[in-house]
């Protein structure tokens, strides 16, 4: 249904290609029955950026960037939104970063999480990507989460002391943060749980945190961790440029 | 995939019965692909109005009933997701004004058409409601429009000089507009190219403003033409609300 304008400066083609994106992994069975509202809502807080990268989510993208980088056991955690969206660049960042990704899916069910699998499975080898892909078999649980929303890999997200999760739900967001493990989220609504509650929001467009991201990596030095940086200053941020937006509208 | 709460005092129980709503219409295929991502940029604009009808909202509310009150020909122009979101509601509205609705789509297929002529002919017949649905055969063109998006009923949107059209597209707004109609249109985001062209616009949830239009119905005297009513007035009151609950948060 969507039409994707063939013209790459159209103002509309980013926008266009991330939701043709969905409609393919919609076919493909990868996304829950929320997934394209969750998106929609995102569409609107990215409206009000601007739909661009404001300076402060650059800067929390790079202390993000840093926290991988400085981590003892690293892991991306990657749900059908997130794998829809930019499947091939988090694994190319996961492959320059040597750490695994998980899927780790909020609505499991064994065809989700078949199709989720299947899809990376063949990009890596398609772009022969280094990166283990973990999910298929749950060994461990998240504390303080029911049912299967709590499953997880022990020596993925279980384990990990830094775990990078686009796009993640309020309360595996906080029972992350109660394991004292460094919580990295993207959430364009600067005033949801997960953004308030994560170690490093990035209040930004998917596509647009991991394309930071892998440019940051082609530079050196590599970002390091600001001791100063703060998460609420850097939402507050976000939300004047918000406000200055609607003012100036 | 939505699970309804069973308690409609649960905080989320609106938000949710109206995906539940946009779910059971996905599935009887009433709806085009970019119909939930539609619906869930409304959620995030919803939500920065407090999921609430601001004092703005309800004056440009009533402004609009007061045009289809007063008008000649006034016609209630349907989507997918308005017929899914509050088909009901609007049946009962236009038998309530004695005018007509039209089934009026942006991406025309028969199969979507026949989806929905179906679903708000068994509304009418389970609630004895006294409306013509028009929009089977259309026999006319919106001017300024391409393809079979221009399609309409001569005796329904055509002739009209009132068009209630809810969750209605920028250029069709535009092409109404440039028709010489008054066209009073429900839209969520106060900066889209609808809310900014539209002769009254509701910045409000769809559901709520049929409530709100059914109410003042039931009321004497009915709501009457202000004549010193300001559509960029009643948008720039809502950008102070967004504004300041933004500050506020």
């Amino acid at each position: 249904m969507v039409e994707i304008a063939a013209d790459p400066t159209h103002p509309r083609y980013q926008s266009l290609l991330m939701r043709h994106r969905l409609e393919e992994a919609e076919k493909k069975g990868m996304l829950a029955g929320s997934a394209l509202i969750a998106h929609g809502r995102g569409e609107a807080f990215d409206y009000l950026l601007g739909e661009q990268t404001v300076p402060s989510a650059l800067k929390a993208t790079h202390q993000a960037l840093a926290y991988l980088l400085a981590a003892q056991r690293p892991v991306i955690s990657l749900n059908g939104n997130a794998v829809a969206l930019a499947g091939k660049e988090l694994l190319h960042l996961a492959d320059q970063l040597k750490c695994p990704v998980e899927i780790n899916i909020f609505y499991r069910t064994p065809e989700r999480m078949e199709a989720l699998l299947s899809h990376l499975e063949q990009i890596k080898r398609e772009e022969s990507f280094d990166v283990e892909i973990l999910g298929a078999n749950p060994d461990a649980r998240i504390p303080g989460l029911e049912g299967p929303r709590a499953n997880c890999v022990r020596r993925g997200i279980f384990d990990s002391d830094v775990v990078f999760v686009p796009l993640e739900d309020g309360d595996r967001c906080e029972a992350l943060m109660a394991m004292g493990k460094t919580v990295l989220v993207v959430d364009l609504n600067p005033l949801s749980r997960t953004a308030q509650m994560a170690s490093v929001t990035m209040v930004d467009e998917l596509t647009r945190v991991v394309a930071n991201m892998n440019i940051a990596l082609t530079n050196q030095p590599h970002p390091f961790v600001d001791d100063t940086f703060q998460n609420e200053d850097a939402l507050s941020a976000v939300l004047v440029h918000i406000r200055d937006y609607i003012t100036s509208a």
